[in-house]
């Protein structure tokens, strides 16, 4: 079993030998840009780690762990244009180093490469048919998000459910297939299917937590743009959902720009207050911590040599502490 | 064997069985919206009318024509972004009705039910091959289109290649894969894809010869088009690498807007008569007859029984003549 960094190492280089010095450029060039930004490589690792897991060598999974990565990768450039976001990991997206046509024709491109690496799998026809229903699910996902901008009320249910389609059941999908490659049992794929939910949901959780308690040292980001840009967060919809009269009242104002600050910093700090006076730290934190038990519950299920789960529970206490 | 007009009915009935009453809502009634707006069903038409010649049922064939229908609908949805056209078959294109957001999203969740029936055939493993390549290639194409839009010269050859990347290869795979779900032999797949690959291309060139050359009220469109918003045909190519001197600068500095005209009807006058000059009509018309005729000869050498090649023959002669 090879832990996170020697299969990160494994990906980055199959990743750097995807074809992509082709004609016509402005079609090849921004995927090549794109994916070559970096990243954690989340989902192809996890895949590669699923398959080790239940037996299979790297190289059966491997396609398939590059081909979830462009498909990942597709999804960020059509993403970035209609969340209009200027920058990804520091650099310029796509549609605005090019132009937004650059952008939806590369990401089609993209979308399109994903399938080649996956159709070269000798597990293709299976990891086909989940492959499918989760990238309908992953388009879902998009479109309820934008769907909510638009909407002041949105119930913890469904917003459990949007980050679920939208970013969980590919983490789910990226270690079934993995397990596919090592023909594992259908009871085995369902195990780390639901690991991959959890832990996917427990990971955005956590993203929404850190974007308003982080430390913007250790993350190296800013903190409180969710809240700026009044961004739908667990975090906003668990406490609009607990706040009562007056306090619910002013926290709908301020998300509908009634009212006003003269910066950020007091934004963040006058809806910091008002999250503080429910105790949503603690109360995210609780459920951060609930899906990620539930995942390990997943994995304990698993019927292989014990030690065998070290790697992927090493690598998900690494993203629960985010060090990897 | 059927004819195109029951194919056609065949098509239809399975397009309008495509389950596309989900949520969200603005995820899929774009789709459902597109899809039926109508059309030739070129496409999927070909695919059976393959499917029958090589000795397949329909049954076959179905779910490869419908995936084939459904990419298509996904390069329109957009294209007609790429382009900005706002109406398609005279209503307003997706991003009109809606907005862009929703036109690249549900583009690409078409894109991906494209995959899901090709996936569905028994026949999968060889169609996903084929169609992966051709997939990119017509992404090639968009990009070739989109780059030439800011070239004056571009040859004729580059302008070939560019229309059978965006066009063409389509069209010979949907024929293609409607061989391959009948089991025909390399040699026979080759032919029907070679026929369809000189198909598009004449269907394509007609197109451009029709704009400028063709009867308004029997194509039921505006005619000069092409000439008014300065688009790159095989007419303007052809025409500009045969003239010389003041009359090729003339027509540059009419693509280049330098030289304006009151009206439309003067503009198109006035390239008409450049055109007219070189004897344009009959070269376009001549490099269109050499296509279907090599279309045809292609066709002549699949080993069948000649009658059973009477249907696609006489579907290819009302394209030909504009009567499917």
């Amino acid at each position: 079993m090879r832990n996170y960094k020697e299969l990160l190492r494994i990906v980055n280089q199959h990743i750097d030998n995807i074809h992509l010095e082709m004609q016509p450029q402005k079609l090849y060039e921004p995927i090549s840009y794109l994916i070559n930004l970096g990243g954690k490589r989340l989902r192809p690792t996890l895949c590669l780690m699923a398959a080790e897991l239940h037996g299979a060598n790297i190289e059966e999974a491997i396609d398939l762990a590059i081909g979830i990565e462009l498909f990942h990768n597709f999804t960020l450039a059509h993403d970035d244009i209609l969340d209009k976001s200027e920058t990804r990991r520091g650099n310029p997206t796509i549609h605005t180093k090019w132009n937004e046509n650059v952008a939806i024709l590369s990401g089609d491109a993209m979308l399109i490469m994903a399938y080649q690496y996956i159709c070269k799998s000798k597990s293709s026809r299976a990891c086909l048919q989940v492959f499918n229903k989760t990238a309908m699910q992953v388009c879902e996902g998009q479109q309820y998000d934008m769907d909510y901008e638009n909407e002041i009320i949105i119930t913890v249910p469904e917003y459990i459910n949007m980050i679920r389609l939208k970013t969980a059941v590919l983490i789910a999908t990226s270690l079934k297939i993995g397990a596919l490659a090592a023909n594992a049992t259908k009871k085995e794929q369902d195990l780390i299917y639901n690991f991959g939910e959890n832990l996917g949901i427990a990971f955005q959780l956590q993203d929404d937590l850190l974007d308003t308690y982080g430390d913007a040292e250790k993350l190296g980001k800013t903190i409180g743009d969710d809240i700026v840009t009044n961004k739908k967060t667990f975090l906003l919809i668990k406490t609009l959902e607990m706040l009562k009269d007056e306090k619910k009242n002013k926290l709908i104002s301020i998300l509908k720009n009634e009212i006003t600050f003269s910066s950020k910093e007091k934004k963040i700090n006058a809806v910091k207050t008002i999250y503080d006076s429910v105790g949503i730290k603690d109360i995210t934190q609780d459920i951060i911590d609930k899906y990620f038990n539930e995942a390990f519950c997943n994995l304990s299920k698993i019927k292989t040599v014990e030690e065998n789960k070290q790697a992927i529970i090493d690598y998900t206490n690494l993203l629960r502490n985010r060090l990897a």
